[in-house]
């Protein structure tokens, strides 16, 4: 029933119009296993420099997240910079930092290789190919890209897709990777390279899930005050299979609640920097929030 | 049980990336009244030139559209030009000639007068606010407008939407009008302007409906081909009121129905040029796509 997360363990130094926050705590697999382990164990990989110290790692602590697998180096942490004008939507990165980043090289704990759900955060599809590598059979393997990726290690990238069953994506990436600028027809080039399910992020558009069974749409949740949207698409993932992975049996049923559910994370991370919100989290909140959804969203037949 | 709509009825010449078409039949209330039409009886107010013909008004007849109030002046007909690149939710307006548009003084015929619902098209505030000094207390007042009455009307705008039930506005427009990025805040604002429910519309990324019930989500649905989203929003309108209407009785549930009923004819409309798709659409098919949007944003509770 867990989950094994590979990706990026960060600091994240954010302006929004909102606000600043300086060398605060991000990286997609830093959101992902916040938001999963509301739902199952987690394991994560990664890396982080003598920078990173017990403040940072308190957040995952009394939490169902496992961290022999998170490696710490000589040299700084993976530092990231952005900007966010009021179109919340779009971001300037200011700076990229790898330092201990750059010589990442994902060493699986022996106990983690029979993780059941594996999450392939985005970073080099080389390396996400290595992971799959030392993995046993994992039922369910999901996985994220960047445009950085889909322009520079094209081939790499399809490789590695041709052994994931579901791609999270954004819509530009989605247009990017497929040469499609319809998302349907995106979606569907996607499809034929491998994942069976293809779930494209929108932002404050929501999600659009493509399976074989047929399209789901959800929307963002409308929130009076989106405060900063940095791990937004992280923690999606982390809900998304962290319910997928609690779920006694697969299906478009469960599917489609695991986008709803990752849509309902993804609506608390960005009330606040950082994984603030997500640490004081509670289950109840997010229950609640996902009946919100239902309210929303809901319609009687003609 | 009859609609009233004031609007413009015009020729459209349109360039997408699949094709062009010139002088075709388009305003926004030639695409409102033929989806209406579907669900109830129309009254169309509007003015045209000497150059629109049988053909043209042959897209009226057979249907339960009343033209007794389509006022014919010497000139030409409004024409309009627009181009749409690859992201169809941006156009570029080539050339508007307003031709005899620009005289138009909305002159209600005495049968009209009593109709129980309202649709003011796209047009000066002015002219909206003399629609509602010649009817008798209709039971709903539904508006469109643009920004650039926003910008050069505001006060006249304000002053007709104190009379005004439901606004259908794009989600630019609605931050214009308002004064707010964040659309939540931004339809409060509406709201408190007179409206009170207001509709904002995203293009593909559907519909955001707010009431004094709370908020609605709907999404676009995914086609695989948008040929020209010309008219869309106008077709939104029609479907959306025309279902209103013929409703027993009003209601959050039928307003949600309303908006997916909207969504539904406009995800039709864009599938072709001018109202080319709408003509030969039929009242199952209408039903057969409302079932599929039930489809595409059903989730279980959990």
């Amino acid at each position: 029933m867990s989950i094994l997360v590979v990706g990026s363990v960060a600091f994240d130094t954010v302006e929004t119009p909102f606000g600043k926050a300086e060398r605060v705590l991000g990286g997609s697999a830093s959101f992902f296993s916040v938001a999963a382990s509301f739902f199952v164990p987690v394991n994560l990989v990664g890396v982080v420099g003598r920078d990173f110290g017990e403040k940072e790692l308190a957040a995952f602590t009394g939490r169902h997240i496992d961290l022999a697998g998170l490696e710490r180096m000589e040299g700084e942490t993976f530092h990231w910079q952005g900007k966010y004008s009021y179109d919340l939507n779009a971001r300037e990165t200011i700076c990229t930092d790898l330092n201990v980043f750059q010589f990442f090289k994902p060493r699986i704990p022996e106990k983690y290789r029979r993780s059941e759900h594996v999450f392939l955060g985005n970073i080099d599809p080389v390396l996400q190919l290595e992971v799959l590598d030392q993995v046993e059979k994992p039922r369910l393997v999901a996985c994220d890209t960047m445009n950085f990726w889909i322009e520079g290690k094209r081939e790499e990238l399809k490789r590695t897709l041709r052994q994931v069953d579901i791609l999270l994506i954004n819509d530009s990436e989605a247009r990017e990777l497929s040469g499609e600028w319809n998302v349907v027809k995106a979606a569907r080039a996607i499809r034929a390279m491998g994942p069976h399910t293809v779930v494209i992020k929108k932002g404050e558009h929501g999600v659009l899930m493509f399976t074989e069974d047929g399209s789901f749409a959800a929307p963002a949740y409308p929130l009076e005050e989106v405060f900063d949207p940095t791990g937004a698409g992280d923690t999606f993932a982390g809900g998304f299979l962290g319910y997928l992975a609690s779920a006694k049996q697969p299906g478009d049923d469960v599917l489609r609640r695991a986008v709803v559910m990752g849509s309902a994370l993804a609506s608390f991370c960005v009330e606040a920097f950082s994984l603030d919100r997500l640490l004081r989290l509670t289950r109840p909140e997010i229950d609640e929030r996902f009946r919100l959804f239902k309210r929303l969203t809901h319609f009687e037949p003609i």
